[in-house]
């Protein structure tokens, strides 16, 4: 019943691009042009031409009334520039914009991004203009990111047609997690919040209005993307709901897809409907369930979002869901554990059953009074050392699927060695290590941490967290097999 | 029937203590003894002193061995100090601190602190000790604090007896949360968290095994207390848990009290067992209506614990549930919104209504593509003026018991000058503003915030929880009078 109800695509695509439905060339150009660029600092004209300038390819502005911006040359418009452009970002008003994408096309330009707003996200007025423009490209093989977007990010090619300076916003480096947005805010908050954890991207993609391109060709992209492990998406609508699960179905396969399908209320999609025109699906109940089934696994707010990827880009799955607990802090050990267990306010996994061997030997490993029973208590008299052994000891135990790791660096005993041990026994593989830290400089030692590729939160729950979206990968990964 | 299974305390008190109900001295001491100081850096003897050498009283260290420890005379034993010694800080091992406690007793010490693990939370080879412990104070008037505890740290007075250095932990300054704890780890990490968010505490007190001094008493200062205007609670178990809700019922009419109750599943109370010597209680559902009907707002994790408290510190409390939410990022506006509304995965909350004057007024205000809704989204051609302007409608609206101000400085036309003017319309008073920030500064910008008495944080849900739980105070309160 779903299937036709949640057909929600803005408009049917009314062109085939069977000829180009390879990406590749979006996010790896050799010759990219700025239309619109402009002399003048305060416009998104110029932020967006500065920030490509920095990039592996070659860029040229386009403005008739300028000779020379920031040291290149200016072209009067698409058609005078001799390269062939594979990329032209669109920073002009949403009329002027259809033009430029009519003599794209005709010019074989491969790839337009139309930042301006005015088009579908604004009723009925802006839905004629996005006719317009899709008629602009109709028959050629230019495809058309936005329009109502920021573009994208790429790290390996230094790509970035956002339009918002490095002063005002940080990127994040090269790593394994594609973010696909159908917000600008949402992608900035995520690279934003990746770079001050020490987490990369592969590539950021604004979606917009999604005229032409959507998540599904993203999802197709990414999927065969090496250097992606993860695909992180914040959706208002979906382009084809049946389609996105078929695909989503495939890659979840092989590659985690983290959701935050955003609009799942009445009062959130009445909001998405005037800020991308995405429209309302079937109930969320409906839209969770067949999420679930295509193995998506589903998050709910921006931080989660992020949280979630990380795990599952770098550890992918666990195997099952039962869980060992160890903190040098017995009160975050007991809040661990009550998060395992409760499936009212936790994760609603199980505590991991210690073998006897395990049990006996975590006698002679903690202290005489910590109890040898999970969550294992290392008590303030922990040792860099005794954390080592303790770990090596659970990771031994075949009844432990994964191991939560509460790291408190205050503890007298304890060094910045701690982190050389965790890191350690994290590489040594499966059962996997998810981590809490907790340090007087938490920034800092989070992000040492992420640098050494750990999975570590500042929160109890934002660990227990991770772990359950490993486990419900394992899950799902389970049941496809 | 709870009051029959939720009466929990490790051992009934043997001794009354009518005599020395008021804990002012604890907190506002003139002398305090280290029984036990080191001259070895590395001991937390050692610590613990120089911790206290900042304090507002004297300090005198006691040690046979030593003639002075960090430039302080030192005594043989607690008679020998000629001042009166409000409070006795030991750190001993456990069967040491006995026989000190019993000179403490003799010499009419009011308060000891003792630090030392070994009791209660060992089971039965401790349970013998802690008998001995509170028949050495038994028909004095010395009270006892811990064992097994971290003690104390107060702002205004300077006292810290907490054994972990200022390099290695950091403490907040001044403020009006009250922070009571089971734990050390997470006394230290609420700590840590309120520093790095610019949030200060009044005071923070470890109960440890709670052989005598228990949250009760606790409830009972520091609703006296006129710096405090709400406490924050870390607990694994409650002593007395008919005279806790009795209490806190009270208590919860002038002063928020914000509960984390960790031990709430069949694993998380089993480590609480070994860790505090906590006993089960009563089942969780039974204990949480408990705690709902004396209007005690409960968190779920340590994060929480600090986020809720900051919220009705400052705020108190909103008078209804009607909520509107305002962003200049449409996906954080449709992200919000979403929690809002949601009971599953949000807080079960209504989206205000504006009023036709409102939405006439608003429609003046944001430019014209932007829909006057709620949430209002100011879209990125926001600036300072629009912003205040919108605050300003939103704030005369009486259908809008509380707004959602999501902050973001990345737009081109917002300046930091956004944050004066949401400083502006907060201290106008209700309905009252909650806010998220997203900035590239993220945590200067948060600080700052805080330090201008703003209730703000760096994700929606975050910012939202905050709301719920004014909420769930505000209609507390309504029920109440």
């Amino acid at each position: 019943m779903w299937e036709e109800t949640w057909i929600v695509k803005y408009r049917p695509k009314t062109m085939t691009h069977e000829m180009d439905e390879d990406l590749t060339l979006l996010f790896k150009p050799s010759v990219v042009a700025v239309v619109g660029a402009s002399a003048d600092p305060r416009k998104i004209g110029h932020i967006a031409l500065k920030n490509l300038l920095s990039g592996d390819f070659s860029v040229h502005p386009v403005n008739p009334r300028e000779h020379e911006i920031l040291g290149r040359k200016c072209y009067g418009s698409l058609n005078d520039i001799p390269d062939g452009v594979d990329v032209a970002v669109i920073v002009l008003p949403a009329k002027s914009s259809i033009d430029v994408v009519r003599d794209a096309a005709q010019s074989g330009v491969r790839f337009v991004v139309v930042t301006s707003s005015g088009f579908s996200e604004r009723g009925e007025s802006g839905e004629g203009l996005q006719d317009a423009l899709m008629a602009a490209v109709d028959g050629t093989c230019t495809r058309v990111l936005g329009p109502n977007t920021m573009g994208l990010m790429v790290p390996s090619s230094h790509l970035d047609t956002f339009f918002i300076s490095k002063e005002r916003s940080s990127r994040p480096g090269r790593g394994s997690i594609a973010v696909v947005s159908q917000s600008g805010a949402v992608a900035v908050s995520f690279l934003e919040k990746a770079e001050a954890a020490g987490i990369g991207v592969s590539a950021c993609v604004c979606l917009g209005n999604k005229a032409d391109i959507d998540e599904v060709d993203l999802l197709r992209h990414f999927a065969d993307d090496a250097e992606t492990q993860c695909i992180a998406m914040y959706l208002e609508s979906f382009s084809n709901g049946r389609l996105f699960l078929e695909v989503a179905r495939d890659v979840a396969l092989s590659k985690p897809v983290v959701l935050l399908k955003a609009g799942r209320t009445r009062a959130g999609s009445a909001a998405a409907r005037s800020h991308t025109g995405a429209i309302a699906s079937a109930s969320d109940a409906v839209v969770d369930g067949a999420l679930r089934q295509a193995g998506v696994v589903r998050v709910y707010d921006e931080e989660e979002l992020v949280d979630v990827s990380r795990a599952v880009s770098v550890i992918g799955h666990v195997e099952n869901d039962r869980i060992c607990v160890v903190a040098s802090a017995g009160g975050f050990g007991v809040i661990a554990s009550d998060f395992v267990e409760s499936s009212d306010n936790g994760m609603g996994l199980r505590m991991a059953e210690l073998s006897e061997i395990t049990v006996s030997e975590l006698r002679k490993a903690v202290p005489e009074f910590a109890a040898p029973r999970n969550p294992v208590d290392l008590t303030a008299e922990v040792t860099d050392a005794m954390y080592d052994q303790v770990l090596g000891i659970l990771k031994a135990d075949p009844g432990v699927d994964a191991i939560m790791m509460s790291l408190e660096l205050q503890p007298p005993n304890v060094t910045d060695g701690l982190i050389e041990v965790a890191s350690r026994r994290f590489s040594e593989g499966a059962p996997p290590i998810v981590m809490s830290a907790f340090a007087k400089d938490q920034s800092s030692v989070m992000r040492d941490m992420a640098s050494r590729g750990l999975v570590v939160y500042p929160t109890i729950r934002r660990s227990m967290r991770a772990i359950a979206a490993l486990a419900e990968r394992g899950g799902y990964l389970r049941r496809r097999r």
